[in-house]
């Protein structure tokens, strides 16, 4: 048995170290710097080599780790579960919003701006325990599919940062989910998906209440967004939360950019990484126009304070990890 | 090399399982009960079984981790700062009651009450960065003596509640700080005093605010508390930032029991853990009509909900880290 077991150390750690941890990575630039910046601060002889508690990485995950188009897939739960609620009862669309909402009327949501997007994330996300919201987000994944793809929606996870998610851990990083996305939402899938557990999930919450009032303690959601972890808000989040500067960070957008900047501004070793959607073909193409995932500041400013880009179309040869 | 290793690994492994992991606590139903739990919820035969990621606990600070009389040391902290500032600029001290601080009256600050106490924190906690904050904390953890023991106030924790964070952390447990007091002041002893790292302290905070002026990105204290972690705020706080429910609590006031009625109202084995200080002459005896760490619907119901109420005096062979 002692014996088996050494073999098998002899044998096996040398094929590990040939792997290699991004395969849906293509040979570029990109890859190249963020394996040269891990192995740099993971080497105890180097002069860039930084402790395992301090090697804290951030992502940002709509349009990040997963896809943000045609619109926040949270949104569209939203609407799915407030045409569910009112098949229970109809008299809770109480305003044209609601009722265009429950109809899946996209277009008249978005016209209705920022107030209809609240209307309807209310309506649907509060008024029940966080136990009870995270339930019926699980029923959703399981049978809700995406319109363009056909796929769960935890499946259109971008394979590359699953890879990159895994690397970063096997290399003795922490890592977190910063993310404008709904804190109770994420975590239903952050773990399965990313191997991300619900202490390592920052986002923007509702306020919740401590209620006992049937005997039976409860966190249940108001209808009031107590913090946006957007823009400045993600820092302050981060530092608030996690109480260190993070040494890695990655985004696509300009609600990232704060992050980004606060994580790379730090001494040492740092590395800002920002997803450039690219790739019309295989997914979308979008950047400094799109209403969604609006990317400006991370293209005029970003190489210059040392960020990779990755460009979607030529530095992955994969997009989702539910399809080939 | 390897019969040497052999060897070690034969000879202590026994050893270390009779070793006793909390060799301040005397012989007692409270310590027969917290071991007896912990070996339930780690046995992986049992039926209490508890996988390592659930094996959450959670500790208020002040009372319970370290000492709390004759007032917060937090608040100490906050006129010896104002007492310093005061001396570099004594303009500002703009009222009687910082006035009052700066000289270190405390009867004149706890009759200004909420307002006064308010008024202090802000002048001594806010308008720098969260790092030249944390350094003036960790000076003055340096330098000041608390004026009953003598002792640095990070060495006024319990060794009894060193070891059991410690022994929980052995057994796979992560143990986090859940407290009234600041968060940002906490976590510059919070690693030293007990082991626990920034993104395992929860605590009150202020605002804080992302400011990139003078071209160096920082967080900076706002003079504003945007939570209070205290009473029904600490299973809400738990919660957004952890994301689990504990399986085990530890506090010592009122302010703890909302939080501990969380915990152990959950399904499954649930541990609650109440530090009652009944220790005159090591420490001190407070309770009912104590204005800092009031305890009265602990005793009176903690009981009946299966918690574990510690008599200080008895249970305790050894109080402070820094004196036998």
């Amino acid at each position: 048995m002692k014996n088996a077991v050494l073999s098998a150390v002899v044998l096996f750690a040398p094929m590990a170290s040939f792997a290699d941890p991004l395969p849906s990575w293509g040979n570029s630039d990109s890859k190249n710097r963020i394996v040269e910046f891990v192995e740099a601060v993971t080497d105890p002889s180097g002069s860039d080599y930084v402790t395992p508690a301090e090697r804290i990485a951030v992502f940002d995950n709509d349009g990040t780790l997963w896809a943000e188009q045609p619109v926040y897939f949270q949104l569209t739960f939203a609407m799915d579960r407030l045409a569910e609620l009112a098949e229970a009862d109809p008299a809770i669309l109480t305003t044209p919003t609601l009722e265009a909402a429950a109809k899946g009327d996209l277009q008249a949501v978005a016209e209705g701006g920022h107030d209809a997007l609240i209307e309807v994330l209310n309506a649907s996300h509060s008024g029940l325990s966080v136990e009870d919201f995270q339930a019926s987000v699980a029923d959703w994944l399981d049978t809700a599919r995406h319109p363009d793809t056909d796929l769960p929606y935890d499946q259109m996870t971008y394979q590359p940062m699953v890879e990159l998610l895994r690397y970063l851990r096997d290399e003795g990083f922490s890592t977190y989910i910063v993310s404008g996305g709904g804190l109770h939402f994420m975590r239903v899938f952050a773990e399965d998906a990313y191997g991300i557990p619900p202490e390592q999930v920052l986002g923007t919450y509702t306020a919740t209440t401590y209620e006992t009032g049937d005997g039976t303690p409860a966190i249940v959601k108001a209808p009031e967004i107590a913090f946006v972890d957007d823009k400045e808000g993600k820092p302050i989040n981060i530092e608030r939360t996690i109480g260190r500067r993070p040494i890695l960070a990655g985004g696509n957008s300009d609600g990232d950019f704060a992050m980004l900047e606060w994580t790379t501004a730090g001494d040492g070793p740092r590395l800002g990484v920002l997803i450039h959607h690219t790739d019309a073909e295989r997914e979308w193409a979008y950047d400094r126009e799109s209403p969604i995932g609006k990317l400006v500041d991370g293209l005029d400013k970003g190489p210059d304070l040392g960020w990779v880009i990755v460009d979607m179309a030529n530095d992955w040869n994969r997009i989702y990890t539910g399809s080939d």
